[in-house]
């Protein structure tokens, strides 16, 4: 087995790195090793690992649902129908602008296709997609107890053929929004009519004339719950555990108690009324899952901002040469993975020295103590603020104004307070840019082509049918 | 690392087996060393890994698709209206009748929770179940080059648990239906309405009203096809790639060629011809697909009634101490299954030798010749007849008439040609007991309780519905 070799400042750094998962995360880092190296500094021997034949991870679509074309789960949970259900302008990348992808001011929420093209037009600019293996995915990792280093044994899904290799470093960057969570509810077995996790759902085409039930009330049901209205469901019903979501619902969408069992087509919620439906979506969440890794080093966290164990969020505290990149439930998200990307390629290079295990708990316990003590949405908005401040502080990624975009996702809540059809046609000015963005030439409610050809188009108002958005900007 | 013992005729036999697979196949190759035990032959170390909560494989039913509780692949292609597709009598256990698992008389075609409890009866009565590990799933398995010993990595599904064992044999159970074959097909992503494989459908009910599409020309298209019609589906469409299944179909099921691609909701055939459909079930069959093996052990085959390099259809012919169960396309199944369990049992102690590779090799060329021959559907049941004849010959499993059991499996495809809504009740003599099946209190085609209980029961014909087959016994 060969032996890590580790100097610093060498151009013929002989670390491996495995990043396992080639979306937002791992292109992020992907990205970070290619700015090092731009500059002059050494970089490790990389494979990036990617199951699905495109990088993008949840940003790919496919019709495929539960196992994909080589019996792998799906990893994907988009839908055709999706646009981001956040502005744009929280989750800009600092060092690759919107504006400089799309050369022109776009809208604050774009069409699933639309932020595929952004996050893949900054790592096709060089040519990183070169460490990329594709259709590959990992079955399993193992540590020597004696040198240290990984076996990463994957498969190549195509040829079939399996590959061991030896890494110094892992990162896990697969993600953590693709393996539901689908409790059982009692008599469900008995429901004939359709019924899937959200992570399933595709589009909501067919749901229309039809009753739907979305259990849950995070944003799957929300989303869903809209989508659904907007494709002419008959009537969506939403149904919380704890506590509703309480936006302004138009006619047609309500929330109601969890469900107590189901009876054939009827649900009986726990309130003691019963309503009969053609479809249930389950939007019930999903699993920190990590099949290729021994339990001592799989991230095993309900989801939230500050999953335990990870030192700055990133490097797994009982194992320094593994990291995590994403694993917390998400306001920010591409610039925060960019964030975490070069605090994590720092650290492999040496450019950043880890603080000693006790050191590093004592942090780790310090923003678990904060972490506990949040107290509303806000506060955890800004704690994730800060917690990229971190990073960024301890990084070269440009710093932006965090505290400018605290203060977007605030108003962006308050818009969906206001008008949750309504809220995706609102504009934000960009912290990257200062750009304002374009009221978009249809409203969402009215828009039924989700495509980035029919997104980026200047339609005739008279022929095309454009219905300009009547909001305000905010 | 241990090293494998092995002392022919001593009591505390100390190899250890791995069975992935607590299936059908499983279970008989669990049965099989019980009665070995029985008959004081010593026994190994058994541990029989099953991902699933319970044992049966694709005979549990879960509502459940893509992915399980646990994020796991779902095993079971299992629908509520399932009942088998051919008659019981072909696939009777030689040691455990239906007589003695019900103590009467039943049908010939039972519905699945029947033929569940069945095969549950005979492992029941015994203590076997003390040897599977449920909620378990194995994530690799690895063989010492120098030791010869296979390290099993499995995972504790409920505890978060990691576990590596070593075994001297790893027999492989895991089946062949479940990991679904999804080609591409043009334009699928565009498609609105209801998708997906048939390994994902769960129940007709919902298709009621709908226009149906179903891609594939097999069992899951004969049989989906069948239950959509009977729940009330508008139109059912089948389209075939090779050549239709030509069924005597019932107004509203028709065969058409291969889709070409689809444009929204609208499929255009081959012939130029396109239709709007509200579903489509992709019915275009299953994967050979072992993910927990490294490529040099796992089959890799199309699915047919001999997969090379299995010696005597069992025992991989680069690595005899790697057995597959049930790999086999299958005419017989459970009978098959035992006979195979029992051979495997014989070969892991010692009662039967192998011979050398070479002459193994020769064996499996001379079956390759015959199958490569097999020119009927006819050739091919008397082909499995024969292999499972050489197999019981070998064993001590009790020889039962194949030849009888061939000449029922003729009748039953000349009885779906006659009648492809009403052969399910038709009756079969068993060769096991000699006991005429009973004539089912309902017709298959009026039956809309799957169960159990409904099914053993007797009901009054003037108050419960019943409705007497017209139709002729067999």
């Amino acid at each position: 087995m060969r032996t890590a070799t580790y100097e610093i400042g060498v151009k013929n750094l002989t670390k491996r790195v495995a990043i396992i998962g080639a979306g937002p995360s791992g292109m992020a880092q992907l990205r970070a090793f290619e700015l090092a190296q731009a500059d002059g500094r050494p970089i490790p021997d990389i494979v990036c690992f990617e199951k699905q034949a495109d990088w993008g991870g949840q940003w790919n679509y496919s019709w495929r649902t539960g196992l994909d074309q080589h019996g792998e789960p799906v990893h994907s949970s988009m839908y055709r129908n999706l646009w981001s259900n956040g502005p744009k302008e929280a989750l800009e990348f600092a060092d690759y602008s919107f504006d400089e992808h799309f050369g022109r001011p776009i809208s604050s929420y774009p069409p699933r296709e639309v932020l595929w093209d952004y996050i893949d037009g900054r790592v096709q600019r060089s040519d990183v997609k070169k460490y990329v293996r594709f259709n590959t995915v990992v079955r399993w990792v193992e540590q020597d107890s004696e040198t240290g280093m990984f076996t990463v044994t994957s498969e190549d899904l195509e040829a079939h053929r399996t590959i061991v290799e030896t890494f110094d470093d892992i990162i896990v960057s697969t993600g953590h929004f693709s393996f539901p969570n689908l409790p059982d509810l009692a008599g469900l077995d008995t429901f004939p009519g359709r019924l899937c996790h959200a992570h399933d759902f595709r589009g909501a085409e067919a749901l229309e004339g039809q009753d739907v039930l979305l259990v849950g009330s995070s944003y799957s049901a929300e989303d869903i719950g809209v989508q659904a209205h907007k494709m002419g469901a008959r009537s969506v019903t939403i149904s919380y555990r704890t506590a509703p979501m309480g936006y302004d619902w138009p006619a047609g969408i309500e929330e109601v108690p969890i469900v107590e069992r189901f009876e054939g087509s009827t649900a009986h919620f726990v309130d003691g009324t019963s309503r009969r439906f053609d479809a249930v979506i389950l939007c019930t969440g999903y699993l920190h899952k990590y099949p290729f890794l021994p339990d001592d080093l799989a991230l095993d966290s309900r989801n939230c901002v500050y999953p335990a164990n990870l030192y700055q969020g990133v490097v797994w505290q009982d194992n320094p040469h593994v990291f995590y990149l994403g694993a917390q439930d998400q306001w920010f998200t591409f610039n925060m993975f960019d964030a975490q990307a070069w605090f994590v390629r720092d650290v492999i290079d040496g450019t950043l020295q880890l603080p000693a295990a006790d050191e590093r708990q004592r942090d780790i316990d310090a923003w678990l103590e904060r972490f506990n003590a949040i107290a509303s949405p806000a506060d955890e908005i800004r704690f994730q603020a800060d917690y990229i401040r971190d990073l960024i502080n301890a990084t070269d990624y440009p710093m932006f104004d965090l505290d400018e975009v605290v203060e977007i996702f605030l108003a962006w809540k308050h818009d969906k307070q206001d008008d949750i059809l309504g809220y995706r046609d609102r504009t934000y000015r960009s912290v990257i840019t200062g750009t304002i963005a374009q009221t978009h030439h249809t409203s969402w409610l009215r828009e039924l082509d989700d495509s980035l050809t029919r997104y980026l188009s200047t339609p005739d108002p008279e022929q095309d049918g454009v219905d300009q958005a009547p909001l305000a900007s905010a």
